[in-house]
């Protein structure tokens, strides 16, 4: 039994789609056992029967549920640095992409990329998250576009969620880009995801979601809708990059086919905010992507407002968003997307949960959830959101086993 | 005798102002004794009388000069992470300073705060700093704006400066804004700055610049020129906060008055680009203010243009920049001030150095200058900037001395 004590504010962040509802609980007591969420609540409400415990004194901190970062593209081959120098002087992404650069080389490098050197990569980017009290990551396949390269990174993915303490939940993104074999044929791609690697995966478990990327120099929504459709009918859940460059109608597709969430969303319509609050879709923002391209940053409020629950997640990927700091997407999120850190830390904690359908289990501080905690050097959320740090977390419990503790 | 091998990039920054020349060696070595560089170049040509020397293997990382941030409030009382919230919630800036939030509120905090809370406070954020690689800090007094705690805060930093290693470069803005108390009596404040604090502060050596915020809501153009005219004719270097919120001339007024420095300038006109360099005054930009106050950004690529040098900073303080974090300055800087790379690295070394007068000790990586090192987990300057971590620092050398070594 472990105990935490003195919490200046403790922000349960309950699952339920009130966007600014954290549930905080102040001068807070939390208790942990077997890896699950036992007792919380005043600090004077303590039952005695955990007096006894083992405490670790907060000393006046902030306690968040572990932070979920619910859309990253984790598992790459290569960097793209020259190319931010080339986005500065002032040549688009399209442009780049168009030239060679891109998505495109980074699938060349992932290839070129052994399982182990990836695997190796990604264990240090997920060093970094868990410090920054990063506790569960989505995280998509979409690199390798042929068979072998596609199983490769979801496996991973899967050795990774062995050999380390953050839970993965993988997402198989076949349906990045056209690969440039496949240029002139696109439809012979296609088939191959849905003939071949949509059933090896489904078979294998390799992933839980199948995402596609429907916008300009990606995918078709004609392309899209088949290729979900098929993952839906092998019980895949769904998820869609949608109307981030160009506007596709793809948000009203992920709606259509009950998509669990809708990524970026930048240039969507009122009219498919709507669709999205009634097929109970998450939107997921992601302002690092905006941040680094310049973009305009997604309608937060309107979102919100319309009854569709907003995530934040960093993006994660080697190309329009090489970070992997989520406290940093989320002051983005604040200033750019309006949302207030009490939203902010909802979209980042228990809607993000709902994103990657694991609501029940982690997201929340609530008895019986997984004990994945993370502790901020911060007397409440305003002042860890507006205070930017390079790194404000202080400790880290995931599955009720401190990962850090800088207390 | 100290030496670095195996450097994948080492930047030297030389100290002109082509803001682009960061005098890059690839697989590079340097050395350093008693503090002070000795030698660098190309390791295949590395003196056989060093190769015997205790050396640190950077196994393909990037080498910079020690970063300097040359721009803050470091020492401050309280914070606001309350106005964060309101300003999300479109409350201006203006706005919230009218109704005795903004700088006002720092002011009273400030003065509440003793001398030791106000140096372990300070301590904490230059810790961190030091850590991110950075080696040399400017910092403004300004938050106590009485006789007593404008000495207060210098003395907070004459104290700093015994006690940790970054290296203090200490700023007299008691005309920040006009307290409350003399808000009636304009002049009398400002003759209590001219007649009181500036001989009292040059007596005592405690600040080498007088700075002054000329702005709406802060110091006319008329009252800035008397309390720097009054500064200068004591000895003291000038700066001047020019053009952030309105344009009120104080450019031209920085060019006029030979300012070593003229900071902000998100408003500035073309004619007085062509006066600063002239003068040969540094623009200091501060982009996370601009971010904070999602405010316009510099218009750097005109300013290097017309031949001025642009440093990047932090601006470090409570309200409109709550954040140490120069890497991340210079992200934004990279990303909304369209300078490249090795630009916005100038900006934080050789040309940062300029805006302070150190630049024959610190800022470059020349033999003779002060071993302030910072080593970073990046092959190049691109790839530094482009992926944003917590902190890509890896080591810090301080006057030849490791303070940090993460290698």
């Amino acid at each position: 039994m472990d105990v935490l004590t003195n919490i200046s504010q403790l922000a349960t962040c309950p699952d339920n789609n009130d966007q600014a509802d954290i549930g905080c609980i102040e001068d807070a007591a939390l208790v942990w056992e077997h890896g699950k969420i036992r007792w919380l609540g005043k600090q004077v409400d303590l039952p005695a029967e955990y007096q006894k415990s083992y405490a670790q004194d907060c000393s006046g901190k902030l306690v968040i549920p572990g932070l979920i970062d619910c859309h990253t593209h984790l598992c790459f081959g290569g960097w793209r640095g020259n190319e931010f120098a080339q986005r500065i002087a002032g040549k688009s992404y399209l442009e780049i992409a168009a030239a060679g650069g891109g998505i495109a080389s980074t699938v060349k490098a992932t290839r070129d990329t052994s399982f182990q050197d990836l695997k190796q990569k990604a264990t240090g980017l997920l060093d970094e998250m868990l410090a920054l009290g990063v506790t569960t990551v989505e995280c998509k396949s979409g690199y390798g576009l042929d068979f072998d390269n596609e199983i490769k990174q979801l496996e991973v993915y899967a050795a990774l969620q062995q050999e380390q303490p953050i839970d993965l939940v993988a997402t198989f993104l076949g349906a990045h880009i056209i690969p440039a074999e496949f240029k002139d044929k696109r439809s012979e791609y296609v088939e191959l995801l849905i003939g071949q690697l949509l059933p090896e995966i489904k078979q294998r478990q390799l992933a839980e979601f199948c995402d596609c990327y429907i916008d300009e120099g990606a995918y078709t929504l004609e392309e899209g809708r088949q290729i979900l459709q098929a993952a839906a009918e092998l019980g895949f859940g769904l998820k869609i990059h949608a109307e981030q460059l160009t506007y596709t109608g793809a948000a009203a597709l992920a709606a259509e086919l009950g998509a669990i969430s809708a990524e970026h969303l930048e240039r969507i319509s009122s009219d498919d905010q709507k669709h999205l609050a009634k097929a109970g879709t998450v939107a997921v923002s992601l302002p690092l992507a905006s941040m680094y391209l310049k973009d305009d940053y997604i309608d937060a409020r309107s979102l919100i407002e319309a009854g569709v629950p907003v995530a934040v997640a960093t993006d994660l990927n080697p190309g329009s968003s090489p970070s992997g700091h989520l406290p940093l997407a989320m002051l983005q999120a604040c200033l750019y997307q309006a949302m207030s850190p009490a939203e902010v830390l909802k979209g980042a904690t228990s809607i993000a949960a709902k994103a990657i359908a694991r609501e029940s289990t982690v997201g929340s501080l609530l008895p019986g959830h997984q004990a994945d905690i993370a502790i901020i050097d911060a007397e409440d959320i305003n002042h860890w959101m507006y205070h930017f740090r390079a790194n404000a977390c202080v400790g880290v419990i995931k599955n009720g086993v401190w990962q850090h503790n800088r207390l």
